[in-house]
């Protein structure tokens, strides 16, 4: 099985131990509660590094008070066999003092401008909590590379712009959304959801679905597709949008139209039942 | 004379081919027109390090808007020269584009609780640009240690809470303020004075000694420590007083009374014609 590291110092001889016998060492943060989505990074983390590190760490500055960071599923044993099977080289799980040395109130980063809309908006100081962990991890193992998911679509963008402000020496990838067969994002909070729910859920692929098939259709009215993700969401009755959104997938500005040469993202977040989703699709390359 | 290194690129070559020779990796960051203090902080880093990297850049974001980043000193061929002198291997002289990528305004890390006094409070968002451009440098360089001079005291130990909180992997020495004969703190900053002026911001250190005189005989209140300091400087018709405090020496805490193994420090910020000087001064050990 591949080892558990609860301490600083045991990461950092791990990293140099590798980086002696000139191994590229590849980073892969995670929440645990992992299913295949996390192992697609984990491979791709894989193509590139010959030290592939993965963190089990459930950030509490990234959850608001009244979000589900005391339910959010541990499931270490678990976690800790699929990245053995993944081929993973080591897993990070540090507790909550090790990470916030100063406490949770402690120094933190913020990245303004992509970080107050969307799920920004939704959840007021996430993003903070995100760069604040991902900057700590990051000189933590010192990686040459890291990898993200894209169903997290503003947050690998987030730390794409925290990486080029801050002139940190890592190299971000970005994977694509795993989907079951039916078309739901994987995610660890689909484990919230009983079977109704887990129908419901498909909802959101299928609007994003009926989006870009209009846009490939030649839609390019903003207001239009965004019109499309909210009546497709409202036509599910255990759905309650949060927010649907049709932007520029670089800098996330809402588009009032969209234009070949500028690539195009639509953004969705979906409440069903106590489980909030969030998925996302590109419109046009 | 010692290189001048405008990229990051060229800096990172640099400390790669250092560290892979087995060398310790030291860093000297500054705002140039160096004086014999800026001189002990490269004589400190050549004591542990194999390779002394100085850094000048006069960063914009620790500036108000009403302060003297325009005027303040830029010498650089001087700089280069006590450099080269002094030992150093490198200098890094960035740009304002090289250091922000993402503008001034962009990604920025903030150290609560001990930014929002005495300096902080007499310059609002100092600090944060003190902590921001410090911790890009210490991503640009990943330097094993960097050494900071004790007369910004506030200043060390912000950035030792930054590492600290944030599980930087660089230690961080502090070395003692450098005066001239008659006992002026050494400052880029003294330049501003004319010869009047130079003679009355002599006051600073003389208020600090009275200050310290009298704990030495016991005094232990606070408050009287403070108005031996405040009305040391008033007696100076040149000189102006920003603020006098008696804090822990750690935290910053203002002391009432001052405590056997509790160390404390006085500080003051003076303003002298257009020049704003701060000294300090530990009272007890």
């Amino acid at each position: 099985m591949v080892p558990l590291l609860e301490t600083i110092d045991e990461v950092r001889r791990a990293v140099a131990a590798a980086r002696a016998s000139g191994k590229v060492v590849g980073l892969v943060p995670t929440m645990g509660a992992l299913h295949v989505g996390h192992l697609r990074l984990i491979e791709r983390c894989r193509a590139e590094a010959g030290l592939v590190c993965v963190s089990i760490f459930v950030n509490p500055t990234q959850f608001g008070p009244n979000e589900d960071f005391a339910r959010y599923p541990r499931t270490l044993d678990g976690d800790r066999r699929l990245c053995t099977e993944a081929g993973a080289d080591l897993i990070f799980v540090p507790d909550v003092a090790t990470m916030y040395p100063g406490g949770p109130d402690s120094t933190f980063v913020e990245v303004p401008g992509l970080t107050g809309i969307l799920e920004g908006a939704s959840r007021p100081g996430h993003f903070r909590g995100v760069a604040t962990v991902v900057l700590k991890l990051f000189a933590i193992f010192a990686p040459d590379l890291a990898v993200f998911g894209a169903k997290d679509f503003q947050q690998q963008l987030v730390i794409r712009r925290l990486v080029a402000d801050l002139n940190l020496p890592v190299a971000i990838r970005t994977v694509e959304t795993v989907r079951a067969p039916d078309g739901l994002a994987l995610s660890s909070r689909n484990r919230y959801l009983d079977p109704d729910q887990r129908r419901a859920a498909t909802i959101l692929s299928k609007a994003l679905r009926l989006a870009a098939g209009a846009v490939a259709e030649g839609e390019r009215r903003g207001d239009r597709v965004r019109q499309i993700l909210r009546e497709t969401i409202e036509s599910e009755s255990l759905a309650r949008l949060d927010y649907a959104e049709v932007a520029d997938a670089e800098t996330l500005e809402p588009l009032d139209e969209l234009m070949r040469g500028r690539r195009a993202v639509a953004l969705l977040a979906v409440w069903i039942g106590t489980a909030r989703l969030i998925d996302n699709a590109i419109l046009s390359e």
